[in-house]
């Protein structure tokens, strides 16, 4: 669709799964209580029952329950949706119930599920600089959709642009995060080939983590003030401060991530949160 | 009317259209609740009446409402106005109306729809540096007036500045940005070839995004902190993702561009709004 | 008063005026709503009193009611007197008014109206270094009270201590600023010879909007975190964003210039703004 | 469990002990006096049960309750825990207390005791890289897991991983903290042996106060936005002044250390808290 | 009682007096208006007796009601005590009066009057390295002792420790700051002698104003975020504008302050603040 064109520092083709929405609500559980005095059991009928809808909607996709510990917010609902419009019906389905009157969205975050081909652009941007074309010519462009159509259908790229909550992995981290664009030291300037390198070494550190956390990236340039949101499943809590830990010292980390606030729960049902509540 | 001086790294020339107002409201639902019985149909009529009106103004422009999705924030509804009295005429019919006392304007961006004639302003500039004579003196101001007259009437500038709802693009997306003036990166210090440059090869990209997305730019400077705000439309909301992230390697934004907080949603009728709110 | 010292980079003398002091209130319509009936017009009585009763005080000053346009607060009001006891004795006749409990101050900004002498300061230290003296010695003294007396009688200066609303300049624009104090580009380590000269090229800037614009600057130093408050008035709103444009490029704000927040409205009649309150 | 791979600026291994919750209330006097006729005593009944039940759990750690002195926060309660569950069993515990209704989290913070081995890090690094293998290869992981068990099970090691309330030092001072990731002064790209020398010196200044102040390091990296939590206990307060100033100075911190908030207070029992409230 | 080491950048020995309390609060002038029928007047003798009780403890020190003038907030009360728990207990008494409830603590400062010994400190150093020695020998803190003793009981020392309300200066100017520690320009990365100059130069600006205004320094580090809290009081309220602008240009405040909000206003009795509440 776009014309050929000669760019020096372009990005790196993506291929997107779902969008997600991560919601961080706060309890207001004085005014629940002072509520709560007969119309409790209703509230909690009322949101069990949206809360099992949203949970596996009609179409595709899920949300998830997810208590937070250590935080002064109280719960994180996280949706991952085929569409936006889909997204927003969840949010108007919780919203709709009173109970949701009790709990304000003190954050959110808007991404979609993302894998950066890196690699593969910086080979085909090669292979057109190679036979004297350009990055995004016809030629490119065509080499390009089998390739990030390949990618797309391969099972572990389906596994990160289509995640299932993992059952023996009930803790959860959150946080959302940009690349720097410093003077001096700005990810936007750099060649696609040293990008490629630094997110390479970075998937590295990821793999060794296989089986025990389970990473889920989803970008949110468009969306949000900050452009990716990372959300991690593991087996034991401490493998979020060994995994963070191990990651910021990767260059890519070290010289050009720049991280926002953290939230970590532990996932559970909706009848069980909702008993947990006063 | 100004007298003539050199100045080194002036202003582009700039061409204004009308004036847009930006308000973010959050919905405080469980008083609408407490509050609705048995009034909530006034409310919804007395604001549906409102809307209709700022939605066609007697003189010129509109209004839209866009209910938002992944937002703790719940609806921004867009004034576009020929004149800033009628920005405030628009603002004080809503506040008017008892519906609004349910919903708290937390974030609102005033600005003016903007073309910079960099080209011109540098072109205009050479030319009278060539005559011997200097940028603001007689004849640079009538060359000026002329050509800036005859871009101001052109339809492609004219859509710009007098933009209409595109009705098969129902995604809205909103960010207010500013040019960096860090030390050592300051697009205030720049000669005006230079950022002529930049913003000629900006302006590429968005043209590879034309019939799939539609942008107004609107200038906020003396108006807000931000500089400009940029108003998106879209048919697929994917493409907010993809035009944000290929400007971002844009020479111009990866080394001058600050970006604030993005608001997404979609737009509707006012009264398929108003139904949807509790 | 003070001893002879040898500064190298010394303040330049300013003369000052009238304190200032901005109030930014938002206006809590639901409870007022509530609360109108039936005491709205007392309410409305007697803030009308109030606000005539600051408009012209017995010593000197004034005070303007400007509602804002385009912001999330309500109306912006500011109060011209000739000491710190006297901007206190404003404040607290508004407080006192049972309409302003309705009315949240989210923003102030106290300051004094001032005219920086830079321009004589680098003359009279020059000749002070000439003469082998110094900065701050009792014959530079002498001739600094000489000179800055003299400024502060002229006209022109008292335009700017003394300033009065203009009848044909309606809107008004405020925004604080500070200069900044970066590693590697700090207004406070230049010479006052480097500093006069960036101010002189900055105040043509502002002459060339003579008659359509007029500036009120306020130092803030020693009472705000924000070191100068920017006062302005325009014929048309346009005017604000050509001047402010235009003055980003001097130098001086290209380089130096941090801005705070901007506030922008029409002033009114007390009455007319009480009128429009619900 | 990793496979062998060579990295120039790895992370120190670490050993951690208990998750610590630090949390920050504000208590809402005006509510609580309210409400407090006739009901108060229950209220303080209730969360004398539930602070002593956290102060003392059945598997292990403890809770402390610490009035702030001089914030505008009220109290901190700070949970030392064997587990995130039971971090989060704590906080729920805390929260099902109708008194804890009227103190609202304004802050808090999650992390777990931690001992950074930066010495023997950069020991086994220089071994492994002598004996032509590489940091994180089978032998090195052998030997650092051979040391780090003595070190975990050293008496010192264990004092800081599973501290206990020292009797006689009620003053507790709490902040966060990161190393700094600045352009040209990036603590993630410095070199293990660098950072073990810096650490190492910093470790020397603690040392000096040993007897007078006690200190508890945690980390957070992975579990909120500030890297590590500082908690200081001492017998004079004026103790924190000094040694965060004389640690301020130490090069690690001069040039790398970035602090949040601090909070200071003297621990006391529940009891006596709760007759202070109001 | 410190083991001798040698530093290069080591702090400057300090001695302190007075902990000090800055607390702000913020009038909800609304909800006291609508309590007031009535009950007005038993709230204000409460009050009354509390401010009394707290202006003049019977150990030492002294409390004083500022009500701020050009701000959002409404009074400043500022506590001198000799030990933190006399701080608290200041805190306590007053939150402990019903009239307190309507007056939310918006901003805190917790401080301890300080004199940095810089030049003392330097001299020491020097003489400890001629005799071959080094800072925190038992030598050095011998010599430390004596001189820092001496200093201690010093009138004009004394003076800064433990100061007294001017009678004849009731315009009150506070402020928090801290000393830069950017990449490059670094406080804490300077050597003492380089501090002791720069010190000396702020020192001598602040002599000039002997008689006219009176400066309380007091330090925070372990106690919040900013470093250091600035008080001044003053005949006439000019004058904290000409010595923050004086200050601004002397080269320490230049090239290493960093500042906070500052809060002005004027020292009255408590009777008359309470009689002017509503």
């Amino acid at each position: 669709m776009s014309a050929p064109v000669t760019i020096v520092a372009h990005p790196p083709e993506t291929v997107e799964g779902w969008y997600v929405l991560h919601q961080i609500f706060r309890l207001d559980r004085a005014m629940l209580r002072e509520y709560a005095d007969g119309s409790m059991a209703d509230l909690r009928a009322g949101a069990l029952d949206a809360l099992r809808e949203v949970a596996g909607p009609v179409d595709a996709g899920w949300s998830a329950v997810v208590p937070l510990i250590g935080s002064s917010a109280d719960v994180m609902i996280v949706h991952f949706r085929p569409t936006l419009d889909a997204i927003g019906a969840a949010q108007r389905r919780l919203a709709a119930e009173p109970l949701f009157d009790f709990l304000d969205v003190v954050y959110s975050f808007l991404s979609v599920t993302e894998a950066g081909l890196y690699h593969i652009t910086a080979e085909l941007a090669r292979e057109a600089v190679a036979r004297g074309g350009a990055v995004g010519d016809a030629q490119y462009r065509q080499r390009m959709d089998e390739r990030s159509g390949e990618e797309r259908e391969s099972p572990h790229v389906r596994r990160r642009l289509y995640p299932e909550l993992p059952p023996d992995m009930p803790y959860v981290c959150f946080y959302p995060m940009s690349k720097r664009r410093a003077v001096g030291q700005n990810w936007y300037a750099l060649s696609l080939d040293e990008r490629s390198r630094l997110m390479h070494a970075h998937g590295l550190t990821g793999r060794r983590y296989a089986g025990r956390v389970m990473q889920v990236i989803s970008g949110a340039i468009g969306f949000d003030a900050w452009e990716w949101g990372v959300t991690l499943f593991a087996k034991e809590p401490l493998e979020f401060k060994r995994i963070v830990t191990e990651m910021r010292f990767d260059e890519v980390s070290a010289q050009y991530g720049e991280f926002g606030d953290f939230y970590v729960g532990r996932a559970t049902s909706a009848a069980e949160w909702l008993e947990s509540l006063i």
